[in-house]
C-alpha cells in the first residue's frame, strides 16, 4: 500500500486496476498487458506449465497460450471478481479473487463459461504505478 | 466527474450507480429505469436496432423489447463487471465494462447465461445526480 | 454505517467484508464464517427451510447443509455482485445483490452455475467490526 493511501483508495484503485487488465489481455493487447506486470515478475496461469519469470518470458507466453486460438475465433473474457487484499510490512498487497474465463464463439449467444480459478497476486507500486509482481491461479477442476 | 470528488469516491459512486440500475431493470421497473438516463440520451442495445434517443423513445423501446417475456415467465438478472473509467473534460465519464445476462425460469435451477457483452456508457452529472447519457451495447457473439 | 464513515468507505468495506465471507464459506472454514454474523443473527439460505437463529444454530445449519456434500468433491464458489446499500437511520446497513453459486468439480473444466439468487442482508457494526445481522436469501428459480 503506497505511504498516503487510506485501505478505501487502495480498494478502488485495485478494481480498477483488475478492469484496465483483463480488457488489455481479452483484446490480445498483449504488450500492454505485459507492462501490468513488474519486469522481474513470476507468472503461472495453468496448472502444469512452470512460471514464466520476468515481462519478456510473460509476453512470450501469452504468445504461445493464445497460438491455440489461431484457428479458433474465439472471443475470451476474464470475470475477475470478490478481492481479499493484504497489504504487507514492505509495501506489497496479497490480492487473491476468484476468476472465471468466459469464451463466446461467433453466432453462439450462450458462452462457454470456465474454468473457475482462485488467484493469488502480489502487487506491488512503481513510481507510483500499481503493477502485478507475481501471480499464480489455482484451477478449481484441477485441485 | 464532479468538481471535487476523487477517482476513489468516483469508482464507489458508479459501481452503486449501476448496481441500482440493473435491480431496476431486471424488476422491470421501466420508468425509473428510463430516470437513470438523461432525457437526450442514445441507447443502443441490440445489434441491428436503431439507437433509441431520448427518455421518452428509450422507455418505448424497454417496453416493445420486453414483450417478447409476456408469454415466458423468465427472470433476467444483468451481471456488470469490471468497470474501466476515464473522465473525460468536460466532466463525463467513459465508462467500459463487460456484461452477462443471466435467464431464470421458474423451477430451472441452473440458469441460461448470454449474451456475453461489452458496454460502452458516457455517465454525466445532473444536479447532482449521475445519469447515462449514451450506452452502446456491443455483444461478443455478433461482432 | 458507523459515525465517522463517508459512503465510498462504505462501499469498499462492504465489498471487501463480502468478498472475506465467501471466501471463508467456499473454503468451509464455518466457524470463521459463522463468527461474520451477529450472536443473535437471522439466517436463511433456502426456500423451505426455516431460518436459523443465532450464530450457533448457523453453524449447526451450514454443518447439516455441507453434509450432502461429504460424497460429492464439489468446490462450491459463491459469486457475489452489485451491491445496492441504503444506510439506515438506527446505523446498519441494508444491502441487496445478485448472487451466482459457482459448483466445479474434479477433471471437469466448465463448471456448473446455479442457483441465481437476490441476498437481502443486514449489516451492522459491533466494536468496529461489519457483521451481518440477518440474510434472506431469494432463488430466482422458486420465485
Amino acid at each position: 500500500m503506497s505511504n498516503t493511501q487510506t485501505f478505501t483508495d487502495l480498494y478502488a484503485e485495485v478494481q480498477h486496476f483488475y478492469a484496465k487488465q483483463v480488457q488489455l489481455l481479452d483484446s490480445r493487447a498483449f504488450d500492454e498487458y505485459a507492462a501490468t506486470y513488474t519486469e522481474d515478475a513470476e507468472f503461472q496461469h495453468s496448472p502444469g506449465v512452470p512460471p514464466a519469470v520476468t515481462r519478456t518470458a510473460i509476453l512470450a507466453e501469452l504468445h504461445r497460450f493464445h497460438e491455440r486460438f489461431e484457428a479458433d475465433p474465439v472471443q475470451r473474457r476474464h470475470w475477475f471478481n470478490g478481492f481479499v487484499l493484504e497489504p504487507q510490512e514492505d509495501g506489497s498487497v496479497r490480492s487473491t479473487f476468484y476468476a472465471l474465463i468466459v469464451h463466446v464463439r461467433p453466432g453462439v449467444r450462450e458462452p462457454e463459461i470456465g474454468p473457475s480459478c482462485v488467484v493469488h497476486d502480489v502487487l506491488v507500486w512503481s513510481d507510483g504505478v500499481l503493477l502485478t509482481r507475481s501471480r499464480r491461479v489455482d484451477h478449481d477442476h484441477a485441485a
